[in-house]
């Protein structure tokens, strides 16, 4: 519909070739390496090359957006114009980081940009911006139900010059990661505030802060996303100086909401990509393969599910442009139903894509050999990532039927 | 995304207040004088006066496009432009013929102006675009399956000056309608030939033909859709001239194809507003009634399912507008694949929605004092008319194969 | 499994004959007859004398439970033995009438061997067993969301010897039918009472009493269900003398709670039999037609559809025997689990079942030329009819959480 | 509905008596070996010392059949009074080995009792029911489209008194478990048959013998199944006796038909075992923890999750103990309508009813804290193991189709 940019025509050119030329031809490589390393969470050098190649063509950072373009050298993409590179980068799970643009630190550094003084921002964004170090952003606690943020329990007291946090976080995406420096750590500093929304405050705590203590790295279906992988993590009297606080005490609420917008939908670009390569590789498969007599393309409801994933494909990458459309021409407050239209559609649509396009491989499908596997995990737990669908559902729900039911409804007829 | 021009976006308001003005109030009327009808397929009164109106305030023929601008006052519209028109007349089921805009009638006419020769189409377009007369399009049959053309049993036979017709037809569209007076008829005027797509002929059939019986309105799902309705008739010795063939003998077969990407489009079109109204009525109910200590509305499953419409019908009109816009810059024959998957997927999505909105409705819901119930049968039917979506998957599923599976297909892997 | 009685077996073998010497050969008379007829809530002719035969053969009151055996012939039928036979006359809408099985009788028939009085039971029950009265049961109405019944508005006033009724309410089943001569009405008589479950009554209403008005037949997805039907109706000032009370005055909550498991029950039964009979014809349906060279019963999908369908209806038939021998063994309260399983499952799979046995038959399946557009319509509403789904759901959800809650919860592991 | 047998009712009462006393406790403990083990094939000592415990208490060769009750000491079980055994054998997913019941040994001894000769028996038999030897049954391959065995190409040659094999094999369940012993191997032996049936021979293999070689162990969704887990191995002109062939040469396809009744019986009555527990940990978290003002058991869309958790495996267990019924009553070749009508219908309700659950969890349930994904993982597989669903769908549609298709089917009416 809406025509890209050149700028990001160009750029998809680019990545495509990128991807041609050095992703694809490495994913054995790369699992290769990953299966072979001691430890899962150290960077692996085929990484480090790569992302030295992206760099050197101009293929860094493309998710910053326009509005913060000293941070990148191309000037700045909208959402719209990221849209079609995050979607290529999500066909090889873990190609975003060659290109500095793989969750959580593309959210962080948006956090970074958006609500850290210029101090905060001068000893960490270089870095982050530099794919030298990464972060994590740390508010998921095991021992309540975080998708509602006023329940997270982890204090964090003022001592002198000093706050204190105490408590446990898990699914801390990035923190096992060795190259992991930096914790953005939501906590309570004022429970007894009475407004449940100011009692939440943000702090940034260096990963090698006394007292932290890394506990595991957590799986889901089985995969650890090693090496970016996530913690669990023990908060015990860990000290940070008071101007590690974002943006102000009492405030970490309103970051928790404002950070959501893009993550979200970069998660749903990716996935779109996922799709559409097990669409793919389904499509060769049942073209390469015959039961009973018959190719599998000639079953006919092989080519029911192959006309339905394409269709579904269609039709998610759309929600995906016009809610980053949206984005780009009103903001992320503005855009929060179409966030979460999108947020809660995407994932299950394409967990369901990529089972049947498994399902079409055999159990060659469910291994490693394909990327499918590991991108059904993916698309699996971005149904709770970034908040429980059903939260967003409600939310949504409450919304809509706000904007309608003013409308004057019209009563059952009243014959007499 | 890609903005509607100027004069969709002018004729959208104009449409939408006539809406407010005309149609919605007079709802309850028409079902009226619908239901005290002697003939449930005689003109209604207020179809007519409502005719008047709309085409007084130019809102007339806006489905023709502006390869066919000379039909209409407009200018013509494409697909793209004309696809929220569609939709706003969609919330209203009966509300497509007031704007001359209704199926069989648009596909009809443009077959009529893309194969009919000058003769034909100065007898027959003047009418049917000053909406005096209807037409229908005469294809399918009780014996046989008639998703695959080839089976079609009808004989036409020339003899002499004419073409003699003799066979049954079901479920054509419009006939029962009294003002309906031309019938295209596809039959086989040359069953015996090698090229199973050379059998077929279409003929031009006056419904006042000696020799044609009109059998019986037949119903779906208990709707007769009165007054267009949709007829069995037989053809018993119909003779018609020679110069009745459209196209040419033998090119049956080429018509059909041709004909169904904008009629498959314009019912998605106005499947989407029916959906959207469902959701708009499902809001207001969701808001003023109240179970079990809180109003439907806080109820978590009303609003998950309230979040699920909203999000399938915005993703069902962007793959509509998508299509729309692909025929609209490369015609029809590019875009079966679009066409396909929107017609495959819109009516079933749609089908759902609207259930789970008369569900919220209680058993009102399912009754004609809303307009759900006939719009959940429209939606229904759809998945069988133009074709059944099993077929469409068929050849969506090959082509979609097809394009993919030339690429290099990854093996599993042979370690050893 | 659990082998069904010899009586059951018997009744089986009976009532198959039955239906294949005088239901399906009558099926068109009885479309016939019922298209034809002047006012399509008179008896039929055809019926009364199907009636007389079914009751000849001892075919008749087949729903009597052993409880109740005084008012049978046969003894009475636990449900378990009852369950074949509804699914037997599941499979022709109309044919429960013909055995005095149909709904809401049956239902009524038992609140009636329940709670009314003995002089109640003398005046009522004869003729209604003997099938020369109907009934129905008023309880919804227009205005609330009558899910939750303590919505329920009507007034029942005691004024001296009376009670007299003002309200309004709609989808009285039978209400309608000319045979129909009792209501059985549930108001409220005492509003203000705090407990919110004892304002309610039920008194027995003669249909003739001056100051009922039947406004309008009702209709679901464009189905009147003639000529038993569903009505609005209005009470305006309706007296019956105080003895007319059910049970007792501040009792009718008790009533509607007792009420509700058998009825269910049977319409769960008698969709298994709607369902297979679907099943059946679409595999008749797919061995008779070819498309695209191939017999319909050869495309892979419609092998899956069908085997899908198969499966399902297996499931659904088990779990309505389970519950039914629950409620044999165990009684009503003690069933409501399993009851609420079956009734918020089993319409919603029938509904999906035939939904692709019309699809299988291509536009011919939404006719009436097939039993099966009309099966549709009884599925669809009953996922509203005796409380939609989802508040089944609620009292199901609650239950089954209650049930397991109490069992030691394992944490999540605590590494340290 | 059937009542067990006593002996059933006594094995269950200690069956989960020993799971409360011995293996939930053990969870914890057995995932820790194993995650602490240098090989992840290797036996573990908790399994070992577990095993004893289980066959001193008479928990031991369960699955074994009445036919077969030489082969175990507490006569012999049919399905339908082994299958809540297996049930209960499947809520913690290791568990069955403990008492010698799990997949692929169940299933292979089956094969042994039923088609191998006595000198076979003797040597194979007695220390795989001990518990001391487990077996892989090797017949898919990844060069090749499996479900359709005619496609397998691994050479099995006559070459003086040996069986020559070459070729690969994947999917080997088993085959990387050190205490495996045994493979019994599919091939072709007469691949220029005309008869594409007689084509196979089954030969046994010890594991030990020269020339096989254990390329990988394979992955499913993360997971390797450990220790038994599932194989790549490469046949490399290994040699066996002539009298290892298996029933006869030619006669492989044969024994693969009659192999797999109990065995997918038994993966779907685990299965029923783990969709159990997900429903009751669920039930504990909704009871358990609160989001925005509610415990999760109120929010109405998880009581609805839950409700229908429940009533799905009602029907699902209700469907298993059918079939075995059918089994033990008729026989395997009998109940293949009911087998696979189970196999496809299970797997696939209990992996979204397992998915539900993990939702509930929050982003705990998917990791290894709980058996949930692992659980899901065996769900998924299952619809890929022993043929995928799509073939048993398309044997299943066929035998339906033609069961019904001889009934006379009603035609369209022509009325005239
Ligand atoms: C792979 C992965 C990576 C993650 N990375 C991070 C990270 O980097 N940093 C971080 O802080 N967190 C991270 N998370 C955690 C994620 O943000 C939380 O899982 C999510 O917010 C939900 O919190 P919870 O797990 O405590 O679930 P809970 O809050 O306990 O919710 C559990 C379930 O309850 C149900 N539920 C809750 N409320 C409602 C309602 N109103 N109506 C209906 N149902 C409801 C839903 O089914 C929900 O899934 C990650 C999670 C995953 C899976
Ligand atoms: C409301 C309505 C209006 C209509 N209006 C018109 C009209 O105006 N003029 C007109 O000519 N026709 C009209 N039709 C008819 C419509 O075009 C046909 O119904 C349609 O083409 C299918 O033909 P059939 O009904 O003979 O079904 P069949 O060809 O018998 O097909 C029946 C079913 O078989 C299955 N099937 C067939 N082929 C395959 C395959 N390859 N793979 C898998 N499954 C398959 C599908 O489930 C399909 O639904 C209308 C239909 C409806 C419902
Ligand atoms: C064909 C038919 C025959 C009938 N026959 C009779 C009869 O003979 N006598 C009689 O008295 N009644 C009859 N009924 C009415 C039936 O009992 C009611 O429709 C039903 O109880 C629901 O009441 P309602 O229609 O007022 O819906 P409402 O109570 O307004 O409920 C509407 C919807 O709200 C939603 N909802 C309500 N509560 C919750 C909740 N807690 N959580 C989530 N969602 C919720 C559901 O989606 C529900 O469908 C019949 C209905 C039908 C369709
Ligand atoms: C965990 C696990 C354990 C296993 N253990 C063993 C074992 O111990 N021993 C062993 O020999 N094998 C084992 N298998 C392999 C299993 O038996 C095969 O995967 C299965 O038979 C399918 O063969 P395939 O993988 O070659 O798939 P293919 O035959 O290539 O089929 C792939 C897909 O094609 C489609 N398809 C095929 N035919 C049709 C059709 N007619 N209509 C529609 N679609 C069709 C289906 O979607 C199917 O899933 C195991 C598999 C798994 C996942």
């Amino acid at each position: 519909m809406h025509t890209f940019s050149e700028k990001s025509l160009r750029l998809q050119a680019e990545l495509s070739a990128f991807m041609d030329e050095y992703i694809y031809p490495n994913e054995k490589a790369y699992a290769e390496q990953l299966h072979q390393a001691e430890n899962r969470f150290a960077p692996l050098p085929l990484m480090d090359s790569l992302k030295e190649k992206a760099k050197s063509k101009g293929l860094w950072n493309l998710f910053v957006p326009e509005s913060h373009n000293q941070h990148c050298n191309h000037g700045g993409l909208n959402n719209y114009d990221y849209a079609p590179l995050a979607e290529m980068m999500g066909r090889v799970t873990w190609s975003p980081e060659v290109f500095n643009c793989n969750a959580p630190d593309t959210g962080n550094m948006e956090v970074l940009m958006n609500y850290a003084s210029a101090e905060q921002q001068s000893q960490w964004l270089p870095p982050l911006l530099n794919g030298e170090i990464r972060s994590s952003y740390a508010m998921t606690e095991p021992q309540v139900a975080s998708s509602d943020a006023t329940n997270i329990e982890l204090r964090i007291e003022k001592q002198g010059d000093n706050w204190v946090l105490n408590g446990r976080k898990w699914f801390i995406t990035g923190a096992m990661y060795e190259r992991t420096k930096l914790f953005i750590v939501m906590g309570k500093s004022d429970p007894e505030n009475p407004n449940r929304h100011k009692q939440q405050t943000q702090v940034l705590v260096p990963k090698d802060t006394h007292g932290i203590q890394l506990i595991r790295p957590l799986t889901t279906l089985g995969y650890d996303d090693a090496p970016i992988g996530h913690a669990e993590i023990v908060f015990d009297n860990v000290r940070v100086p008071l101007n590690n606080v974002l943006l102000g005490e009492g405030r970490g609420f309103e970051i928790a909401q404002g950070r959501l917008g893009p993550g979200r939908m970069h998660h749903c670009m990716r996935l779109i990509g996922a799709a559409q390569r097990s669409l793919e590789l389904a499509c060769q498969r049942a073209a390469s393969r015959t039961t009973f007599g018959r190719p599998l393309s000639k079953h006919q409801s092989v080519r029911e599910d192959i006309s339905k994933s394409f269709s579904e494909i269609e039709m998610a990458r759309l929600l995906v442009l016009k809610t980053s459309h949206k984005m780009d021409q009103h903001g992320v407050p503005a855009s929060v139903d179409m966030i979460a239209a999108t947020k809660t559609t995407v994932p299950r649509l394409v967990q369901n894509i990529i089972d049947r396009c498994m399902q079409i491989h055999g159990a060659g499908g469910l291994t490693e050999d394909y990327f499918m596997a590991e991108a059904f995990n993916y698309a699996r737990w971005c149904r709770q990532a970034d908040g429980p669908d059903q939260v967003h559902q409600m939310a949504l729900g409450k919304k809509v039927i706000d904007r309608f039911s003013d409308v004057q409804a019209p009563q059952p007829e009243q014959v007499s």
